[in-house]
């Protein structure tokens, strides 16, 4: 006689609907050739793994817009040579971010575009670097490749030479690193820029490890001959502020790395109105996992026991290509807010 | 005097207009409250890393439906418990794939909702397994984690019961695993079940690693007492003939493992019609990457050198959740065919 | 007056001591030009992240061997082309592992070296499959490539003729994929074999997904003329045996899959003696991480919800490259057995 | 009549021999109990995949030792929590490497176990932070997580208190970050000190991002009230210059980030003797890949695009968990030179 398996072992398990009661359902998501990305996107918030994540991740950004709140966003991995800089200009634009923190790379790659250069896609890297052609002779050609993006060395000239030109109308004062930058920003005039959008609207620009770019380069280039002070420290005090007067503070935090630890540095010693204690908000899209201990990867949990997130946060981390998660939640809190 | 580095570094750099020529250069995506989906994957094709991928995937998605394609789908990774389950069910009674391989995992969920029960959402399992409950403490109450997923033994009863029921009705004869598949798939009604689509679309479904899960463990059990005869290699001739016959063949991988592999070794021993020697079209949705060597990641130019991808297929590997980029696909492709 | 922040901050906290008491201190580990790989590893336990990890899986895996512990491994990923053959072959002829269960990629690759044919080493991917030629060019060769290795079709070819004069000697009778496997390694004579060193020391040999490889394919070859029947589901009975009668049972899972599955499931099912729920140990080395909800990158703990490994088991999960972390593991084991 | 399908297939395919001529056959390696970390190393030359780029990475820093090399070494991620410490201290103090470029945590929490203060395993993270507890639990405790390690709020206080004393005794001179940090570590004592060591053995070490960390945060405090002035950018010129004087230049790329970059982007602008070009040997050992575009997973040969690494360098990237490999890496450098 058979004794089923399963029978058997649930006996003694206490009643499934009272263990499971309060959860919800997984449901699948339905998609006609009509569904607008906020629905497919509300659609998922009964998806598990990366879409129920994504799902929460534009409910989160929606709420950080609809509540009073200070809006940070970390901008780390070569975003610009990627193709994400006119999404992230235009949330500057209409202000779905308050304040940046970026690396001195995504700086770097967009004045370059800003002066009319270009990144170039290759489509793909699996047969070398360049179709047949390997990255020896790319190198021959003056052509540095980022994954599958190349750009010429002539950006690079180009970038030199408006740098020194601006480097030269700076005053011998003492700048902070993010006084520095909007010097620069100033000296751009292309609306799709990150920098020049920011400096338009008082969005402050923070790039603590600025000396790690080419702009850092030239800047230490042009003090040979001339004076340039910039001071390492200076910017902390503005960025504690930020947060320190922040009715809510949120952060949408793109690829992990500097940008990332330095918002919540920020958040851990900011002083907060009563009972507050770090960001209310925190999204993070990184290719980064917890396993090898990382910052980039560190759970929004973890970030917890330091206080840098609060206990209380709505947080989500999407583990994946910011690249592909970033447009769409855009796309989703736009079609949402309808702006 | 100040001898610009870039411009020294450039010397005898050749023009940077013929290296580049015929690239297309990065171009980044407005967004807008009404961006579409398929906007949105159209601007897409000028971005690069994920983003440019995914618009690839999309565009390549499209044109194995408008072309006269053989569709293969390889289901790896647990997809129906995160969710995915009427995406895929409808793909197949839309007929966007007409052959499915699978994990045996995904049967099991699948038949498990068809008869009614449920996965549940946790969230997150940032703090223990269910909220400050950890994994031992489930085992007690009879649930069963995946990931954020949960499910209960009860579900797992009820699988067992269902099964046995279709097992008796089962004749003496030798069975395929497909054939097997398909007997139980006439014993469901659901029509968001993968399994029932499939079996009422005439797709079949394979599942060589059957064994490897509930189904394959209740097949077991039943054949202590009663007769069950399935074959381990049958289906492989099922398999190639709808390779030697297909006009051209496409393959959507979703998540390695068995599945990619499966359909990847079938590919490589059809017969097919002169000139032509693997998949012509293959889209990879794959957490896994190249470097630790594994099938999983394997790049689709290493399955060029076996002739699994025919050397001139338009191919993409997109790294990433399935979860995620699933859903987008899909939601782009049906705007864009309208259907 | 400055008011120092972190004083401020830890004022009110619980006194450090007792809260800390009892875990142990990270200590650094000094390394000599005479430290042996046991020492080593004896050193990393004091060692967070991947290190203590490392360190913890040699301690587990040693006690598996001196407790009287029935040893499952598991073996997924191209380890045999790795290189990783050997250490295989001796883990089973030397006992440290009782039942493999394996893809059939790994039996075919082994098969194909006991055949006197090799894998080949490129050293590199990064600039096309093989130096400036790629992956077509290959395919023009009759050369077939796993990430930075190539393999011969020849190589194939007298697979496929050792198979099916293997074939020609198997009884019209039925099957198990183990017997079936078992029978094929009696055809083979290299020691340094993996599956003629588990035929000759009596350790059995499970593959579920065997349809899904070489061996399947030329057994569905070759029962187009011949007889040859081989059953999907009779593996199971043995392998649930081996855990029931099992004083204590340990895996050594070798990055996920199906035998991962097939391990888990068996020890799932399996009848134990009272109060035993899963297995006592198990050390899973996986580059999948668990973000993404697969079974392959699943946390031990997840396991211990479904009753797969028991609540009191000793677990740990290494995330990284099998080939790097196997070698290091058996030299450190077999050290401090001094075997 | 049977036609075997890959005598079929290989027909015109050139001569086995000629093609795989000159390449090495994947062999295995015999682990036996006295085998040592040197011999197992270099037994894993024949094999491939992350073993085999496991033995390179030996070879290349041996032969960084035995050449005259400047050696530059970057460290990213939370190394010192995670217990190499020591071991990155000694490979300072025996010139292992002669540069070191460093993110501020790893500087931060090296001062603090140089002050006696601890970091504590938990082992897991598996059930919560911290067995059943949770991270808001360890916050109301003063306990901060780092994965699997645990640190008390105290010894941040006792940083704190170090710090303001050694900014107290600095002088109102303009520092640049490489010589802020030397005061710090000649105000410590600890000779397992990594940046105690480097003081003592005039190892420069570089910081760029120093802001970026509990250090910079300090500092900034301190310039509320005391005058402490440190410029951003004044490092670019040493570092360039130690590249500029290598005979042969060398890295040894701990985790990626800005360390790497770093050390790249001097490599890159630093004037060589004539023919020289970037690094002449390149380690990198990172568990970023390159499919997402970021420069922690960009490949090495995509850096000789740049001429950050010359392109007859010899280089290898370990994708993994720098935990591992680095005791691995060392100890075996260290038994084959004998020191």
């Amino acid at each position: 006689m058979y004794c089923p398996f399963w029978q058997w072992r649930t006996r003694g398990a206490m009643d499934e609907e009272s263990q499971l009661n309060g959860l919800r359902p997984v449901k699948g998501v339905r998609i006609g050739a009509h569904t607008s990305i906020d629905e497919l996107m509300t659609g998922l918030r009964s998806s598990a793994f990366g879409a129920g994540r994504l799902a929460k991740a534009v409910d989160i950004f929606t709420e950080m817009q609809t509540e009073e709140t200070t809006k940070f966003m970390g901008v780390a991995g070569a975003l610009v040579p990627a193709g994400m800089r006119t999404i992230l200009a235009e949330l500057i634009r209409d202000r779905y971010v308050d304040v940046v923190v970026t690396t001195g790379a995504n700086l770097v790659h967009d004045i370059i575009e800003a002066l009319g250069e270009h990144h170039y896609l290759i489509g793909s890297t699996s047969t070398g670097a360049y179709g047949d052609r390997d990255d020896a002779w790319l190198r021959t050609q003056g052509i540095d490749r980022i994954y599958d993006v190349l750009v010429h060395d002539e950006a690079f000239a180009r970038l030199e030479a408006f740098l020194h030109g601006v480097f030269e109308h700076m005053s011998g004062r003492r700048y902070s690193i993010r006084e520095f930058i909007t010097v620069i920003g100033e000296h751009l005039s292309d609306p799709d820029s990150i920098l020049r959008s920011a400096v338009e609207c008082n969005v402050p620009v923070f790039c603590p490890a600025i000396a790690d770019s080419m702009i850092g380069l030239h800047a230490w280039l042009y003090k040979q001959m001339g004076s340039l002070e910039v001071d390492a420290f200076d910017d902390l005090k503005e960025l504690v502020e930020l947060f320190s007067v922040a009715p809510r503070a949120g952060a949408l935090i793109l690829g992990g790395g500097v940008p990332k630890n330095f918002i919540f540095q920020a958040a851990l010693v900011a002083p907060r109105p009563a009972g507050k204690d770090g960001l209310d908000y925190a999204i993070q899209i990184t290719t980064s996992t917890p396993e090898d201990g990382s910052l980039s990867g560190a759970t929004l949990e973890e970030a917890k026991s330091w206080g840098k997130v609060s206990e209380h946060a709505k947080t989500v981390t999407l583990y994946g290509d910011a690249t592909v998660a970033l447009p769409l939640i855009v796309a989703a809190v736009r079609g949402r807010l309808n702006r």
